[in-house]
């Protein structure tokens, strides 16, 4: 087994909440496998969210949060892995130049929050069978089957949620495009609703699709994202859904030269409800190479109220520290 | 310090519940030891149960489950462990042919929810002082002393509870033969019950009983364990103690014919309750290895209305992938 | 990557508990670094608490407690670490020679309940932004700025407490001496205070010093610690500051004769509230080392009843043993 990780953490001052250390979406974990013959391999990964930067002494306990956790075989037929995971369209994302940082694209400040949870399309499931094809003519294909958690008195099944991605070359080099889609049937949907007494019924099925087209090539790197959500939103504390649905553009660039890479975001998010002003909001960035697995940075994100949805605009300034092992 | 685990995903589908992805008892874990000289070495074995499919996203904490974690010294005299450990009860066991699984021996649906918190005699105890006797002429002794966790006003002691088992010969290959017995004193008890207010008083001791017999030899493996228990159960939200009393006997058969294993078990619980009906289980499987550390399966496990005790028969189904590292 | 961890575990008497198995700290981590050349390394240390003993059976989940976890850059100009860690006062410490256990000198048996949470100076921050810096003739320079975590609708700070130290020579060798001074600023008061309705306010600075001498040589180390705190305590359920203001001094010496160590603690608090008597506390213990990596000990412990305010004199005996890895 290989142990590794990733940690993130910066000093981070923000709109109306002073200045603090965080931590961002640091992680810790166990992968390895072991070679059947034939072929044929069995995989897994295990990866556990940790706060460096949280919990208040000795005493205090400090949840994990879950990441992915997949368990499965792989061969020439593809992967297929059983287990918690990213959903498809979570993984057919263009590279996010601010991942995990303020200006995440799953961020609400950033993405307005559309999408199921309020996550902009960045979902990872539980109960999840995930399918990778291998590559055809540089094509390749995922899809997944969800099954709601921790229901009672009823019939779950792996088709509840689906997601599906076609991806094309990579997210690396060269040029990479991706279409998603994801549907939260209306069973799924009831489940997510369903701690209330009576539970949530009667709700549609909730969509959300993803088209990304990028470019890296010589140190540069451009992306463009175009999500549309449909019937999704977040349940609140009576578990009805307060449903957000709208249309987001993210686009980004950066480019490296040396150790430094500038970077850019701009995102804009048509909200679908009668009246709402579009929301927009952006970021830059500076990305400095302090070693191969080491990198330090800064990002500044602005968000603006219609985007924010809070009255006001909001910005975040970060120097911050990222070290993988 | 040896990193190690083992994962253990399926796809399952149970009667009244559907089809899911589950984690059965999937875990990782740190272990070491260091020589002391003079036939002496310290010991550690630290395990946490995790679940591979669960969680609901990115922000969702993952409690880690208590599994065995123990630090001791080894020497000629035997071993003495200190800390959180499977009652000698439970490792008298004989090998379990459907372990941790829909038809694992201590599951509510196999043994009907005898035994001390309903887990038909598969306890694993905290604060724990054990000790393992070197063999002699095969025949080793296991005993551990338990104290009651989080009870104030009161004196315990590590005698409040204690767990004593004896074996001959080895669960792997061979003749096998247990024996082992649990004794939950009334301070243990009335701990067990003491949320509540007023506290519960005047419980009686409960007692647990293994006898177990097994022989593996040329691939087939063949077991059988008679169990009893008195005045165990489990405490309903008013921490009153509803027993579950009654005597339960599992047979299992398997045979390995190269990469394959048939395996088979039958359960029959005699409740001692007035009027109370035997209730009866079975489970059949077919273990597959893929590799050294690797199997597939699939499992199927019937439970009938007087053994579950649910007013229906119960059925699972089970295809699963199982990976030790 | 590397593994490590330290396990503590002990059969412990104490007076109106009883009897028991207990873990002391026990801990597990995982720490490394980055070469990033010019002098210059990236560094991180994670580290969870882990309860050995702990937990109620397969099915109860284990916390981790929170232990320092932090990220940082190390080079000529010092160490710069981000996340959560021990104070730069607890840092200070001389060695503690009944460290964890129940003689530890952040107990309430042993310094009465003083100091920030009633640790008796022993916190460990989280937000935490650290310096340390190189050693001049001897002598270097701790300090840290700490925010509230969890505060709403209020500008948090890396000021609102901080914490620095100086010291002089090694913990483990010839002479070291230290001075700490960590202030509570009442931003960080009332932040502590918050999570009732109204808020508390109005709360003054709370600050705590620690002024520490040791001599190690030749097997023999004897230290002494002078502590004041001032308008710290703990918050009672109405998140009211309980102060326990006051000045408490301790004294240790061990003597290490090959394996065996014997070793005593005095400890006595002057509290300031108006009427309190002086209390006092000591401890005796024999630390015996079984290998490099391995200690037995036995502990007894006597606080006397102005310190440990139950009204009753209490004493602890532990026999227990330590490993770490």
């Amino acid at each position: 087994p290989t142990l590794f990780g990733q940690l993130n953490a910066g000093i981070e001052s923000t709109t109306d909440k002073g200045t603090t250390v965080n931590s961002y979406a640091s992680r810790v974990g166990v992968k390895g496998s072991e070679d059947l013959g034939n072929g044929l391999k069995a995989v897994y990964h295990l990866e556990w969210q940790i706060d460096v930067a949280g919990g208040k002494g000795a005493t205090a306990s400090e949840d994990l949060g879950a990441r992915n956790a997949v368990v499965g075989v792989a061969g020439g037929f593809g992967t297929v892995l059983l287990g918690r995971h990213d959903t498809p369209l979570k993984m057919s994302q263009a590279k996010d130049l601010f991942n995990d940082g303020v200006a995440d694209m799953g961020k609400s400040n950033i993405t307005g929050g559309l999408g199921m949870l309020g996550k902009g399309g960045e979902v990872r499931a539980a109960n999840v069978i995930a399918y990778v094809s291998p590559s055809f003519a540089g094509i390749s294909l995922v899809a997944a089957g969800v099954s709601p958690e921790g229901v009672t008195g009823e019939d779950v099944k792996l088709t509840d949620a689906y997601s599906v991605a076609l991806m094309y070359g990579s997210q690396k080099e060269g040029l990479y495009l991706s279409a998603a889609y994801n549907n939260y049937g209306s069973d799924m949907m009831n489940a997510l609703g369903a701690t209330a007494t009576p539970a949530v019924t009667g709700l549609d099925d909730a969509t959300e699709m993803r088209i990304s087209a990028q470019y890296a090539a010589g140190g540069l790197i451009a992306n463009v994202t175009y999500q549309d959500f449909q019937d999704t939103g977040t349940f609140n504390d009576a578990d009805e859904l307060v449903a957000t649905e709208g249309s987001n553009i993210q686009a980004q660039v950066g480019y490296k030269m040396g150790k430094l890479m500038p970077k850019l975001k701009y995102s804009t998010t048509d909200f679908d409800a009668a009246g709402a002003d579009d929301g927009s909001a952006y970021a830059i960035g500076l990305d400095y190479a302090l070693g191969k697995k080491t990198k330090g940075y800064i990002e500044y994100m602005n968000s603006d109220s219609d985007m924010n949805g809070s009255g006001d605009d909001i910005t975040s300034t970060v120097v911050g520290l990222l070290h993988k092992f």
